[in-house]
């Protein structure tokens, strides 16, 4: 998908929300069990009760590896699902990978190509040469972690390297890798207030913002630092709205809070159009 | 497996070899493309005639994933048939994972209780509450890259972060993670020149280092550098041994690179017994 249709799709739905799908056994409604495929069930049922209140929906693959075959074929399942059925969603593989050169050649194309992800999250440890590979991919973005949501983040990321917080290093080095069009970045919605300084380095690029809700990040604060004239968020809940109810009524429940936050997306959106 | 186990198991085979089954349909013995399962009949193949040579296996989880439900199959039976024929055998996921806490674990039940690999590869970026969820497992390893063997190491890794380089803030920190009785550390055999800086901080720890034969490491500037009185190194080749040979002697022919290596390692093991 290119960046425009994934900023049209924005303005026609008023809404920038990603729901994460980390569909947990453990947490989803018990009579799903009974299902042939419960993880792909309950997918289905949160996508189609929230696909027109979000722009992007982002499977964790860890809780799908945490299944073994059985998840790599709900994860399958869902992922042609909604190119099948919602072609404009803009799909995000939560994935975190990062390898050297060849080998991240073989994640880029299970992920965009084989399961035909729009995109993937990276790791930017091991550098240039680990990120490049996912950058060669025409209209498919490589969303590079920046700035994550967690309490860990400090041990590093905003350590100073030279002089310049390492997470400033990694958004500026990534600027001018071979593909770099084809970036996105993770930020946390808990660290807010470092947008204004990462929007000095990367005024366009889009960001991709987890920890609203239940990682008590604020949407407005994300809006007011992070939002560009040509939007570039993309903001994520995953627990706050796919586990709103554990009853039959999940799938409305989920409907519901993906509602609250598209009504306030569309508040924000309303002050750059 | 224990600590323990590993250097006894060492001690007895006369060899730290480690070999990483990446493995690749484009490269290995086209009489196997007409098997069921060419990835683990090449797998199987390659295990049975260097097991003896080696205290390690190491799938690269990336091959895998490139073919979808039949890597994740060849993977598990990968596995399943090293725990059942060698227990003796070191197993690591090649993973190079990391997210935050819950997400850790699942990836860490998936790796160690479902697959029961001995240990797996962790990225460092996400900081403490993304590493330690691994270290909860007894007698299971995590295995933090610090210094890796490509160009892209130079990056970040070796930058320094208020005056110390990024990787030896990886190695001194994770020191006093919970749980950091079960850490390893990747290092590049490409930088082997850093393994005594290395040493300083870890002076004990067991490293897994890549890069000897194809990326162009050298195993006794490694051995100099890096080897402890219990040994201390894991050192790994993937491609020199297991596509020595793309015909029907593929197996005898890594049975052979592999006897090299272990030759060698017998050499630098005699120096600290």
């Amino acid at each position: 998908m290119t960046t425009k249709a994934l900023i049209d799709q924005i303005h026609k739905k008023k809404s920038f929300l990603c729901i994460g799908l980390d569909t947990d056994l453990d947490k989803i409604p018990e009579h799903l069990l009974q299902e042939e495929d419960p993880i792909f069930s309950f997918n289905k049922a949160i996508i189609d009760a929230t696909h027109h209140l979000c722009v992007a929906y982002k499977p964790n693959i860890a809780f799908y590896e945490a299944y073994g075959i059985k998840g790599w074929m709900a994860l399958e399942k869902t992922i042609t699902y909604l190119n099948a059925e919602y072609p404009e969603i803009f799909t995000i593989a939560d994935a975190k990978r990062g390898d050297i050169g060849n080998t991240s050649t073989r994640y880029a194309k299970a992920f965009f190509e084989d399961l035909n992800f729009d995109s993937i999250t990276i790791a930017p440890y091991m550098g240039k040469d680990s990120v490049e590979p996912f950058l060669a991919f025409e209209d498919k973005h490589t969303i590079l972690l920046a700035l994550t949501s967690n309490v860990g983040a400090y041990d590093y990321q905003t350590k100073k390297i030279d002089g310049v917080e390492l997470y400033k290093e990694v958004l500026e080095t990534s600027r001018h890798y071979e593909g770099s069009e084809n970036l996105m970045y993770v930020v946390g919605a808990t660290k807010a207030e470092y947008l204004a300084e990462i929007r000095k380095i990367i005024p366009d690029s889009f960001l991709l913002v987890p920890g609203v809700g239940a990682q008590g990040g604020s949407l407005k604060e994300v809006c007011t630092y992070g939002m560009t004239p040509s939007v570039g968020l993309l903001v994520n809940s995953s627990r706050g709205i796919i586990y709103a109810s554990k009853d039959k009524d999940f799938a409305s429940a989920a409907q519901n809070k993906a509602r609250e936050l598209q009504t306030q997306m569309s508040e924000e959106l309303s002050k750059i159009e």
